[in-house]
């Protein structure tokens, strides 16, 4: 454990005797907010040199630098899992986001399908959701959210070697088990939760035509997408991912 | 499948011919909202008597009569999980209630424990929360959200045959898998998610020596309460819960 309490992610290169510059929300943060001053200890990862102990060097009311010290922990990279799902209400697509990273998803991939509402995501603002995630639980990686596609589209050069666990709540599908878990493939996957009103028919056919595709029905009860979003990522993690090591 | 789209909590009973008494909000909800009129049909259900078609007899600004037809499904009971959690910030709180609801816990008990900043709960609103969840995920079942209650108070006189999985994101634990997921006894079970700041060291030695505690670690990551939630209840209810029957 380190004594450094917070946690920052910054886009910088991280390394012994680093220095790090901060930007100007940065800066705000660090100093005005949480008080820090010359000396103080940091946490930063940056998605790709794993975790760092820095120290401020410079603290001023809009910038700042901090000096990387030792690594704290190395990078742990996700499992090779994306999340598919069609956005919804603001509050419960932040929600998603929040919680794929939480999770572990490596990549977070909005998509328009026929019964989606929305025609277009904030995506600056949901990647900053990704970001406060991964400082707050601990990762040493941030997940990509990408644009807003559809789902049509995406599945038109869809990799052949990655399986996608089709979650649909309207759809009858094979009870998840614990059998059904176990007997999951390993290599890359997807995960693609359908939206509140369902897939139309066209999209229904042409998912379960596709052979990377695997249907699962989560429980008895309909689930909302973003609960949905976190058991199938549950589900997937403790039969395929991360959850499976100990942790250390 | 019904032709009613809307599904109704109500407290009376429900059986064929029977009449149901709306009070002013669901009037309002009905006839204002959703601009119901008379042979309009809704989904009924109370927690006992499984979901019933009715038919509006009366509409008015602030009142209303439903004639219960036939029954469209029957009372199905979650299984006897509980869900112990310490209260969080007010939206995450919600949103527990919710998903507790919606994954299928019978009890929802919110705890305080040494680390818990909440000093006080609206139980009225979380228990609304929770109907307004099973309302929306097709259940006849309302779990029920008990009072805010001292962690301590309630282990004083915990039942000898609940076992507790205990969901401590602060204690190494030992890391669920599908091995110990297949191994759990059945019989009734609580899920007990620390608060944020971990549970105090003398809670964790009392959690500790109970006899009932099996101690669980979700993943490498730290996972937020509710998230932690969800994760937990997902993988209780497919080990031990109503995820391993098919859906009907």
């Amino acid at each position: 454990m380190s004594d450094a309490k917070i946690r920052l992610f910054v886009d910088q290169p991280l390394g012994p005797g680093q220095p790090v510059a901060l930007n100007g929300d940065q800066a705000h943060y660090l100093f005005s907010v949480m008080r820090l001053s010359r000396g103080a200890a940091v946490l930063l990862f940056n998605g790709r040199d794993g975790e760092w102990r820095a120290v401020v060097a410079e603290a001023g009311k809009r910038a700042g630098i901090l000096t990387c010290e030792t690594q704290t922990a190395p990078l742990r990279l996700p499992p090779d899992l994306w999340l598919l799902f069609a956005p919804i209400k603001k509050a419960r697509t932040d929600f998603i986001v929040e919680k794929a990273a939480e999770m572990g998803a490596a990549r977070i991939l909005p998509v328009q399908t026929r019964y989606t509402n929305a025609d277009r995501i904030r995506q600056d603002r949901l990647q900053a959701h990704a970001v406060e995630a991964a400082e707050q639980c601990g990762g040493t990686f941030v997940p990509e959210v990408a644009e807003l596609q559809p789902l049509d589209r995406l599945l038109d050069r869809w990799p052949a070697e990655r399986r996608i666990l089709w979650c649909d709540e309207h759809q009858a599908g094979q009870p998840v088990t614990l059998a059904t878990l176990t007997a999951l493939p390993a290599g890359p996957w997807a995960i693609l939760i359908g939206p509140e009103g369902g897939f139309a028919a066209p999209e229904q056919a042409r998912l379960a035509g596709l052979p990377q595709v695997v249907q699962a029905s989560l429980g008895p009860r309909i689930l909302r997408a973003d609960t949905a979003a976190v058991a199938a990522l549950t589900l997937w993690q403790i039969a395929q991912g991360d959850w499976r090591e100990s942790p250390e």
